[in-house]
This record gives structure tokens, sequence and C-alpha cells, in this order.
């Protein structure tokens, strides 16, 4: 690690900001001083309710976001947000409009608030999300907001980093079927039906509840459904009650065996990411130039190449070996 | 690899049904053996010209792909169909539904159908797909279609396994702006817009027909816009002819430096998606007891942890060493 990183590290446990969002930045772009820069911060984690809001597009998450930002100042806490902004070039429009609306925030010092575009990256983007959110916790926020378009698999795997789970939807037609259907329902801990002046919101409440009741009960918390207005600040106390009984619950029921097994999923996920990034990097900077060449011009079929890679422990270690240096 | 697999091997190469089924759950289980079988049957692979359908739930995929099936056993070819399924069990009903209505074709002994559960899966869904197309064309399909919902990352980077990628699409209303949302105009080769006796369906087509003269022509293809309606056998055709003009299109404009990166990529990608696999299976299997155990308690945190394992040669060997046998 080099002197200007550990100057950062020790700028960003004496709460520097801009330490904080250099070392984001790094997270981001994946350098190879990421884990390094996460086992330095990790002793300062585990102080945050990580709380993930998701739901269809159009649903007001980002209005609600606003409101609990605004809330949980009011009760003292330091706040971060997340916002993992979807893919497509083409919804930047809306999105930058949903972000400005967050400016209301922008200038206080407790409160930060940060986006991810999740364009190309791929498996990166769980990677990255879980970093920056240790980063934020490790930097004495109370309370981190990661909120995501819950669509694919990716924005399901990044909703696995939350404490508390709120699934946001609206009362429009067949919407909690959409639910459903992507498999939302299954991660929430907490429903929210938003814009719930409008009609139908009482019919897609009641088959919210049926649906938690024909759903197992993990540890004994049934999903509450809470109701809001967040454009007129309507229903946003109670959403915050029902994240604060959840945690609750949390801290009274804690299971030993799960945390452990939590804490073997996160390992080997964490393990398996560094061995991609590493052979990635590896290969893109020509450190397996043989292979990779055979393998480009056709020479040699792309599955034998890798067994052969594989098996050759020297030329393994090579690959995977770390880079020292990288610039910052 | 054991004398049974072997055999298995042996009556794939003779065009036995059972032998693909066979192999094809192997790899969709990832089992150990999963990259040895596809080393073996890769010289065979590359003759299938692989198409790709993806788009919104409801656009009628199934109904389209069924269609494209009797189209393409009308012309006397072999052809493969592997349905990857949206991953929420709530869905399943309709799923079912079209899976039953293909029923037509399961008879038809040059006619091979499959679905692959995305559920649960992650990461590795991609690399299943991969190989089984893989197969599929190594028996000798001559048409191999990949029928995905196109709404995830992982969706999408598997429409990256075709040679020829259409989005199918309906005349309802921000239909578009859904198909731009999710990233899938910058995906397409070819458009269909199905139900094309729906109103709303020359306004889509024109709208697709811009957004096509506005994107960068990727080595001089325009994708074009077909209006089908797939119920009827209406449009099915032209959608078959469209698909050939692409594939000769392919054939006419091969460029060695793309083929190259393309072959590039794959690597990295089987590379890294076996390197997962084999430490996943390793940490599973007990194979890093110490460390694991330490992560599990708490008694290091899991980024330490995963450090010094990679600094250590020997164990990181061993975590990655080819296990011997498994279950067949």
């Amino acid at each position: 690690m080099n002197s200007r990183l550990e100057q950062r590290l020790e700028q960003f446990a004496k709460g520097d900001r801009n330490a904080l969002a250099r070392l984001i930045t790094l997270v981001e772009n994946r350098a190879p001083e990421s884990s390094a820069i996460i086992e330095r911060i990790y002793p300062m984690t585990g102080q945050a309710h990580v709380i993930g809001i998701t739901g269809p597009p159009g649903a007001g998450k980002s209005t609600l976001v606003n409101r609990l930002i605004a809330k949980y100042r009011g009760l003292g806490k330091k706040v971060a947000v997340l916002a993992i902004d979807p893919s497509s070039p083409f919804s930047g429009g809306a999105v930058l409009g949903d972000r400005v609306r967050m400016t209301d925030h922008y200038k206080d010092p407790s409160v930060y608030i940060r986006s991810l575009s999740s364009r190309g990256s791929h498996g990166g983007l769980s990677r990255a999300a879980r970093e920056i959110v240790k980063l934020l916790d490790a930097f004495g926020h109370d309370v981190v907001i990661i909120e995501t378009v819950g669509v694919g698999q990716t924005e399901l795997s990044i909703m696995d980093l939350a404490d508390t789970t709120v699934v946001v939807t609206v009362p429009e037609g067949g919407d909690s079927v959409q639910i459903m259907k992507a498999g939302l329902n299954e991660i929430a801990d907490v429903f929210v039906v938003n814009k719930a002046d409008r009609e139908g919101a009482d019919r897609i409440k009641a088959e919210l509840e049926l649906n938690v009741h024909l759903r197992p009960t993990g540890a004994g918390w049934r999903p509450p459904v809470v109701m809001t207005q967040a454009a007129a600040d309507v229903g946003v106390d109670a959403l915050v009650a029902a994240i604060g009984k959840h945690r609750d619950h949390l801290s009274q029921h804690r299971d030993a065996a799960r945390e452990a097994e939590r804490r073997r999923r996160e390992f080997v996920e964490i393990l398996t990411a560094e061995l991609d990034e590493r052979a990635a990097r590896a290969l893109k900077n020509g450190r397996a130039p043989e292979v990779m060449n055979q393998v480009a011009t056709g020479g040699i079929n792309p599955y034998s190449a890798m067994l052969r890679l594989l098996d050759d422990p020297m030329a393994l270690n090579e690959l995977l070996s770390h880079e020292t240096d990288s610039a910052d």
C-alpha cells in the first residue's frame, strides 16, 4: 500500500469527506487496492443500520428516500445514500432529475449521497456496492440507505447487503403481480404502498398482506404494509417506525448459526470476486500472453487453454499474484 | 474423467438424445466435470446459428419461438431451444403454460427443447447457458434458439451468446421506452413488433426505426423492424428472412480482430467462472477449514482471511486444485 493511500485512510478515519469520496471512487473503479482498503476499514464497520429501498421504476422511491433522510436527520442520525442507477444511458434523464431533488440535503455535512452506475459493470457491481456500503458504515453513518430499481438478479443480490429491505409499490393495476414476478416479495421486510391516495391502494395492500400470510415466517417476522404519500410527507413516520421495529426484531433474535452462515457466504463471495478480478487484470495486462494469444487466434480451444493453465501451479500463482501499485 | 462419462460422450457423438440430456444436466448443475465435457465436445461446435429471442413478458416470445421451430423444420433444419425461465417461483404457472404449447414439437426427433431455471443460480446461469448452447451446437443442431425475458444483467449477458439477437416488443403504450430502458435496443440485430394488428403498432415501428437511425452502425448492419402476428402465423417468414440476412451479413463481414477479441473475452469469462466454482466447491467441501471457521466465528475479518489465503501459494493451489470425481 503506497503512502498516499495510507494518508487517505488516515484522513478517512478523521472524518474527512474528501478522503471518503476518493476511497469510494477507487473501490467503484475496482482498483487493485480495493481489498486492502476494505481490510483496513473493516474493524470500523458494523454500526450502521443498512436499509435497502427497491421497487419498480416510477414508484416514487427517490422522493421517499428524500423524506427518510429528513426524518433520520431529525432524529440526529448521520445518513448516507447509495443510489444504484439503472444501466441504460437512455434513462439518464429521469435519474438525474431524481438526484437533483436530493440536493435539499447536499449541503448538510451529516448527509452523504452517492450514485453508482450499473452500466457495463456486470458482476463487479455487487462487489463495489458491498464495499462502498462498508466504507459508508465505517465512516460513522448511523443509517446507510441503498436505493435500487428492483429488476434483475444483480439488484436482488445488492438488496442482500441490507439489514432491512423495503419494497415500494404503487396502486397501479397488476402491480403486486409484478412485485411477485421480480421475486421482490421474498426479500421484503417492509412493504410500502406509495401514492396511497390513488385508486386501488387498499386492494394492493390487501393483496400484499395476503401474500405475507402465505409465505413462511422467517424467524417470526411478518412484513407490515405501510401506506405512504411521500410527496406530501404522509405515512413516512410510520415507515420509520416499521423500519425501527424490524431493526429491534433483528437485534432481539440474533441467531449465531445464521450469522456464521452469512459470514461464510460473504467470504466465498469476496474471495471468488477477488480471484475474478486478479485473473481478469493479469490477462488484460498481458501476464498470460502465450496461452491468451493462442486462444485469440483460435489455435487452442478456450477450455483446453483454461485447464492447461489451472493445472500448472506456477502459471496459476503468476496469474493470481497481487499487483503492487496502481494510479490513484 | 470416469468411464461412465466417457461412455456418455461416445453416445453423445453418435447422436443419442439421452446422452445429450444427461450431459446438459451435469453442466446445468455445475458438476466438476463440466469444463472437461465442454473441452471434449468443443471441436464439434461452431456449425449452429445461435438466435437469441428476448423482450418483455407478454410480448408473445414463446408463440413466436414455436412458429420459428416450424419454419426451420420446414427448411429441413435441426432445431434446439433453450428457454431461460424467469427466476420467481410465482411466475411458474405462465411459463409452464408457454412450454406446454411447445409440445407440438416434442415428438419430433429433430427438435430438442430444454428449460433452464434461473432461480438462485446468480453468476452460474450465464456459464451454464453458454455451455448448454455448446452442447446443443456440437450435437448437430443447425439452429439453436435461446429465449429469455429481457430484464436483468444476466439475461443481457446470455444474449451475448447469440449470433443474431431478436428483440420482441408489442404495440402497448410506452413499450419502446421500456425496451430502451432495459438496454435491449443496443443489442438488437432484428426488432419484432408482435401482435402487430393492435393499435399503436405503426407508431412503435416508427419509434424503433428512428432509434436505429440514431445509433452507431455496427459494421454496416441496420436492424430491420419486422411486424408479426405470431399467433396467426403472419410475418414469421419475413422474420426468418431477416434472421438469414443477418447471418449472411455476419459471414460476409468477418472481422479477424473482432473475433480475436471475442475469443479473448470468452476465455476470461470461462477462466474466472472456473476459478469461482473451484474455490466455492473447495470451501463448501471444507478444504479451507481453519480460515473458514475463523471467518464464521468472527475471529478474523473476511478481507484479512482472503488476503492471507491468496498470498499463500500452497494454500491457493490446494484451494483451486481439481476434484477428480463426482456423482453422475
